[in-house]
């Protein structure tokens, strides 16, 4: 295990929100606790998703629960985000999504034609993609025992034949690729929560990432070496846990990192740091160096990496860890987040 | 849509626990909400799981969700009933548990031990079978939000080739078989719940149901129609839904259906009609008349269908009803489950 968390999981008795977050105690939990009850080839490799064979196919395998609160926001709802979300961690495995199952779990007193709307934006997002729903199940707790609405959604893809990702293939010199402006997804949730009101609206960027992975395969083939989809816990927290499992530093660069105006502003009032804002339409790329050009310019043909920008590369120097090169020229270690910045955000 | 539920989902404008209670309620929100926003040829079969095609391959996939309350009982825990629900709803597709997939739902201040003793439970039923978690995910909810603790898992099983199992195949002349007696899940639970206390201790029958079924398989080949493990709303609402669905009547006798003598003690302290009570061990299957006799006695060389008995038979008359023949010669007509009989008690 390259990486070691200050606070042992032993200090803890119960579940915190910070088990929850996508930081350093997320990592803990899987670390200390699953891994050593389930630890096989698959899960070992801690990826987006599994591949697994399946009658002589690749196939990807990934699995989801979705907890947002509140579920309708600026940009999307639960359902949305459900289907997205899991269409986006089989692209970061290289795999066309394919089917998806879809379970429930209503509180007592969820309103039906919430239930009927999120129904609704579910259909659209999967007929975006063609992904097809197969099968499903609805649980119903008590009042008071749920949060109104939770959804999971497991997703089936076909690894296709000219992608070839995984994370240990990240290797120094690999060009370090983000298809656009982040920290929206969280920002439009939290100023939702918060009641803020901002001149022009904060829309999460929920949005399916496959057709944008799927020319980016074709463009770059097996020079694609690693990609992730920056949810929880953000850009630096998605970029840390990658330095650590490829044993390499990877730095980036400040001035190359787009944050919309409205959203920097947000952060700002709210005291966030963007690079550890969820994001759930953004994807960050390892690519070979001779590659990336091809692949960046692949991405800025689809109008989901309008905005891709090479920010950084992966370094032999400063193993596991992510560097960052301020605009004033100077670098400093970004840190994995340690507490529960955003609970809530997917 | 072969049955007619008397209450229109419009009555309701919000959810209530009989939409989970795997009764009327329940197949009117699937049948009036969510088909029509999905309807595909997978999700219409309205199976325990789909059957979609993979790499030239006939997958299953199927998902459930846990919300047991409480997550301990007498027989097993939360973590084994998901392990063992989702391996027989694949085993219910003629297929091979093979991949797994497992996502919690963790409130605030639900304890680690009780976590680490519900992942060792997974473990353990998961190696029974030699099924494989593969992929997972946890979210963490405040407290209040959520209760303790909820589970989904969702599988993936290999369609073994000597089956052929389908519930258009259900026909008149089929024998039903049941595995063994009924209501002990979902009696163990509500004994535990209400503080009941027997001379006996009343233990859920959660058991995987695959090994059984493969034997089953294997004797009767494509003689076997079709399987449903017993679970919400009891073996009297798995053969309405079947009755419905194949336009057939089913006749079953109720001196053929075991009972223990405990737990028949209890549903009448508690008025419960077994019929109705949950199991998570027990399936109905129905077989070509001339392979039953094969299939019977496969059943009973295996631990879990040592009790395996033939209760009924399809017939042509009554279409989608179910007749239960009584210990005194009546015939009286078994309804779909109405009302919500046991929240929580998968």
């Amino acid at each position: 295990m390259p990486f070691e968390c200050p606070i042992p999981l032993q200090t803890y008795e119960t579940i915190t929100l910070s088990h929850g977050g996508g930081g350093k105690l997320s990592q803990r939990l899987v670390n200390d606790l699953f891994l050593p009850y389930f630890n096989n080839r698959y899960l070992s490799q801690l990826h987006d998703g599994a591949i697994v064979p399946f009658a002589g196919g690749c196939l990807a395998f990934t699995t989801d629960s979705f907890v947002v609160s509140p579920p309708f926001f600026p940009g999307g709802n639960i359902g949305d985000l459900a289907i997205n979300g899991t269409i986006n961690d089989l692209a970061m495995c290289g795999a066309r999504p394919l089917f998806l199952s879809l379970a429930f779990i209503l509180e007592e007193g969820f309103p039906l034609k919430d239930l009927a709307e999120i129904l609704a934006s579910i259909r659209t997002a999967s007929e975006v993609v063609g992904v097809e729903i197969v099968t499903g199940d609805t649980k119903v707790v008590e009042r008071g025992k749920g949060d109104g609405i939770f959804i999971n959604t497991t997703g089936i893809g076909e690894v296709v034949e000219y992608a070839c990702i995984a994370l240990r293939r990240v290797q120094p010199g690999d060009r370090v690729l983000l298809s656009g402006p982040i920290a929206e997804h969280g920002i439009a949730i939290l100023s939702l929560r918060e009641g803020l009101d901002f001149e022009t609206e904060l829309k999460s960027d929920t949005a399916p990432l496959w057709p944008l992975v799927q020319n980016m395969l074709k463009a770059g083939g097996d020079g694609v070496h690693a990609l992730r989809d920056a949810t929880r816990g953000g850009v630096a927290s998605v970029l840390n846990e990658i330095a650590q499992s490829a044993g390499a530093g990877i730095v980036i660069e400040e001035t190359e990192i787009a944050v919309r105006e409205d959203v920097r502003g947000a952060c700002e009032i709210l005291g966030l740091d963007p690079l550890y804002v969820a994001n759930e339409g953004k994807l960050v790329a390892f690519v070979a160096q001779d590659a990336a050009e091809q692949v960046l310019s692949a991405m800025r043909q689809h109008p989901l990496g309008l905005e891709a920008v090479q920010i950084g590369t992966v370094v032999s120097t400063h193993p596991g860890k992510l560097l960052l090169r301020t605009a004033l020229g100077g670098t400093r270690i970004v840190e994995m987040m340690s507490g529960e910045q955003l609970p809530r955000i997917c």
